[in-house]
Order: C-alpha cells, then sequence, then structure tokens
C-alpha cells in the first residue's frame, strides 16, 4: 500500500498521515513490539539457513530528507533483531578512496553476506540525489546510473537478496521543527549540520529528484516504499511491517539438521562426564 | 572482581556463581534493564564523539566453550544499544584467503570504526586455543602468538580503542544440558555441531590453554575477566555491567557544537517556509 507506485510520489503524500494503520502512538508502539516478535523469530531462521548453506539475505536501504528519521528506524526497527545478523552501513559523503571508485563500489562492498539483514543509512541513492541536485557530476555522468542500479539491483535480487527500498517523507514544517530541537539541546547538536538548512533551499529540487528515482529505479525485484515520516512511531511501525513481510515471504523454516539426531543423543548420553 | 589475575582462572571459578551480585534472575533482568539505559546513552556519547572527530571506539572479546553463551551475550547484551554504533564480527574456522594470511589480518580488517562498540564472537584467541589443543600448527608457531597478541592490543589500546576481554566459564554438566536441548528442540538444531562433543573430550586441555592465555595477556591495555555463565542471566548481567564501567571510565561528555548556535537559530527563524 506505501509502494511508491501506487502513492504516486513524495507530492501526493501526506507526512502526517498514518496509511492503513487507524491506531494511535500508544497502540503503534505496541504493534511494534509484537512485530519485533515475529521479525526476530525469522530473523534467527534467516541466519540459521545461511548456517546450513542458505545463500540469502535481506537488504533494507533507507533514504529520505535531512531530520526525516532514517537513524531512528536503525535503532528501533534494527534495535527488533539480534544484532548477530544486522548489517549496518551509513553512507556519508564519499572518501577519496570511494570516490576514486565507480559510485557503487563501495555500496558491493557492504552488501550484506547470506543470513544477514543489512540496513543502508543512505546509500547508492545519492549519487542521484545531491549528487544531481548540485551538479556534482554532469547529467551525462549521474543520469545513465538510474540503468546502473537496476542493473545492480536485478544481479543482486537473483543473488539471492531480497531488497526493500524506503523513502522517508517529512513535511517542511515538521523539518523545521526537529532542526530547531537539535538546536536546543546540547545532546542533539551533533546530530546538527549548518548544511541541512542549505540544503532544504533545495527541497524542490530534491522532490524533482526523487520522483524520478521513484519512476526509473521501482522495480518488482527492488520496489520502493514510500513513508510518511512526520509520525515517528507510524513511520518505524511501517519499515517493521514491510520487513516482516519481506521476511514473511522468504517461507522460511528451521534448517533440518545435517546430522544424524539420535546417533548424537546416544553419543551425548554415553559420556562419562 | 571478575579480573582473571585476581580470580585465578578458569579452574578457580564455580561457573554457577554470581560473584558481585546477590539478586536472582529477576531482579538480575531488571538490573540490565538498568544498566541498559546508561549504556544506550554512553554509546550514543561515544558514537557523537567519533562525529566530532573523535578517535575512540571499544572492543569486546567474547571467548568461551561451546554453549558457554557467546551468541546469547551478542543478542541481550549488544542488543543494548544502538545497532548503528555496534559491529559484530563472528569468526569461524579461517576461509582459505584468511588462512593464507597473519593471524591478525582478519582481524584487523574488522577492528571498530570509532565511536563504535565492535564485538568478536570468538576472535585472534582461538589461534592459541584449538590450534593449540589440536596441534593444528606447531608450537613454534603458536608460542610466540602471545607476544604478537600483546603487542597487537598495546597498539590497539594507544590508537585509542578500550579492549575488554570476557571467557564465559561453563560446568561441564551445564553443558552437556544445553547439548542436549540443542538435539531435542528442531529450532536448536542449527547450532549443534557433532565436533562440540568432540571438543568436549579436550576440556582439561582447553583449561590448560585458556589458563595460559589469561597467564600471558591479561594485561592493563586488554584485561581478561572470567564470567561464570551457568546463569545465563548473570554472565548477561556481569558483560553489560563491564561494558558499562569501560564507557563510564571514558569521561564521555556531548561533544560542543561546531557551529555559532545562535547563528542557526537566527538562520532558522529566518526561513520564509
Amino acid at each position: 500500500m506505501l509502494r511508491a507506485r501506487s502513492v504516486g510520489g513524495f507530492a501526493q503524500v501526506d507526512p502526517a498521515s498514518t496509511p492503513g494503520y487507524d491506531g494511535d502512538k500508544k497502540t503503534g508502539a505496541a504493534e511494534l513490539a509484537a512485530v519485533g516478535e515475529k521479525l526476530s523469530t525469522l530473523q534467527e531462521m534467516l541466519f540459521a539457513e545461511a548456517r546450513s548453506g542458505g545463500d540469502r539475505s535481506v537488504l533494507l536501504v533507507l533514504q529520505g530528507m535531512d531530520t526525516a528519521g532514517k537513524g531512528g528506524i536503525v535503532r528501533h526497527v534494527g534495535g527488533l533483531v539480534d544484532p548477530q545478523g544486522l548489517a549496518v552501513t551509513g553512507f556519508g559523503r564519499p572518501t577519496r578512496t570511494e570516490a576514486a571508485h565507480d559510485f557503487l563500489w563501495r555500496i558491493r562492498k557492504a552488501l550484506p553476506a547470506p543470513g544477514h539483514i543489512g540496513v543502508f543509512d543512505r546509500s547508492h541513492y545519492e549519487d542521484v540525489l545531491p549528487v544531481r541536485v548540485h551538479s556534482l557530476v554532469p547529467e551525462s555522468v549521474w543520469r545513465p546510473r538510474f540503468d546502473d542500479i537496476n542493473a545492480f539491483e536485478a544481479e543482486l535480487a537473483a543473488s539471492g537478496t531480497s531488497i526493500i527500498k524506503c523513502a522517508l517523507v517529512v513535511s517542511k514544517d515538521e523539518q523545521k521543527a526537529r532542526l530547531a530541537e537539535r538546536l536546543k539541546r546540547p545532546d542533539k547538536f551533533w546530530k546538527y549540520d549548518p548544511s541541512d538548512l542549505t540544503e532544504r533551499a533545495y527541497w524542490d529540487e530534491y522532490l524533482q529528484a526523487y520522483q524520478e528515482i521513484f519512476d526509473r529505479t521501482d522495480t518488482d525485484a527492488a520496489p520502493w516504499h514510500v513513508i510518511p515520516a512526520d509520525r515517528k512511531w507510524f513511520s518505524r511501525l511501517a519499515v517493521a511491517q514491510i520487513l516482516l513481510e519481506t521476511l514473511e515471504s522468504l517461507d522460511l523454516s528451521w534448517p533440518p539438521a545435517n546430522f544424524d539426531v539420535d546417533a548424537e543423543k546416544a553419543r551425548l548420553a554415553a559420556l562419562d562426564d
């Protein structure tokens, strides 16, 4: 229901809405805990499957304007599962070494191993977002990247990685309020960057860039979801729910024993200490 | 109090004891949650410090016999903090590529970045444990590793990483019970490996190998703690407490703003949308 192609993109989404959920913050928290229980079991099954030779994994890509709550998703949704099976990577401005390679180089290095849930806090889509908005490279360079991305994601999906892409959409008013809070609380200063305000001036350009991302890269192998994010409790619940549905679609089960259970029981019973 | 040098090593420790804690399972769970609250804040401060240019990190090394509960520590202690600031690495049998390098090669690659808490589920100590017990390399190769390890850990500590090493000690009876449970429950089969029983036959050799590890590598820069682990709730609480004390010793605080707060407030207030 939050699929980008059905909601029509950022501009059509009310960031304060809670589509598909008629509860409130309190019931939402309880719902998140319930989703978390299921997620936790399925994540362990995925991990166990890989230990038995399976090659499946999940990749959750998070994008969104500054203050949209990507970090909160990592903490509150990622925190629902065993950290042993989670691989979180944040992608900031490319280092000199990263910039010297193809834009997918650093992404490939961070892909989740079999059995893991990878979470990307920003991703290869930065290379068609700020890079495009600020013309860091000419259009002749960034435009072909949509095809590169689709090919990359198709390859990834074919090799056993289920890809989920979530774009968090926050309203300008809510962003302003969150930036103001970061400037008021010393424990939030570290999250504030003067460039956030600069970026805000390019709001419409970002909307346009996101729209083209949805138009070009919302594929069945790697679908885009648009997540209203003015209410943090809802965006966390929505992403957790999508992650759960993805894991459920894998039809996971506990791997059968790759040893003779009765024989091992006998060995154990025969121990003299 | 759990410092290896003061308890005298594995052989002197009662795996069912709860040294320094006179509560029970129920109060222990509440205590763990309380420790978790504090841990979570300090971990965020450590993460924030690194964003502001700090180079400090923490490395928690977990060792212990099979079934001692290393995975449970990762889940229940690691799960107390934001996964964004956590880097968990499990070290199994070396791959062919890993085996072709020095034993510290794969370890160095997995060290926590500044601001992160790294957790090693097994570690470079495997190279003086099974490798020694099973004579996978001659003594002339493994014995010098104690010096290599001390030099490596001293270098690491000097570069800003606080190192905590925990050896979980489980009794033979409890191990037997945990192995039996893994053989009884299909959702636990994946955790069982027939080689676990084979390893058990080398119990005393492992004790001896651990003792030499404590004798040779329990340094002030990288102390060893011996954690009684027959009661899972206690071992989790003990490791969380040691982690908390380590973070407290760093005297962390929220980094000051690296921008002019009033000027940014004015910029924000001047926005026309």
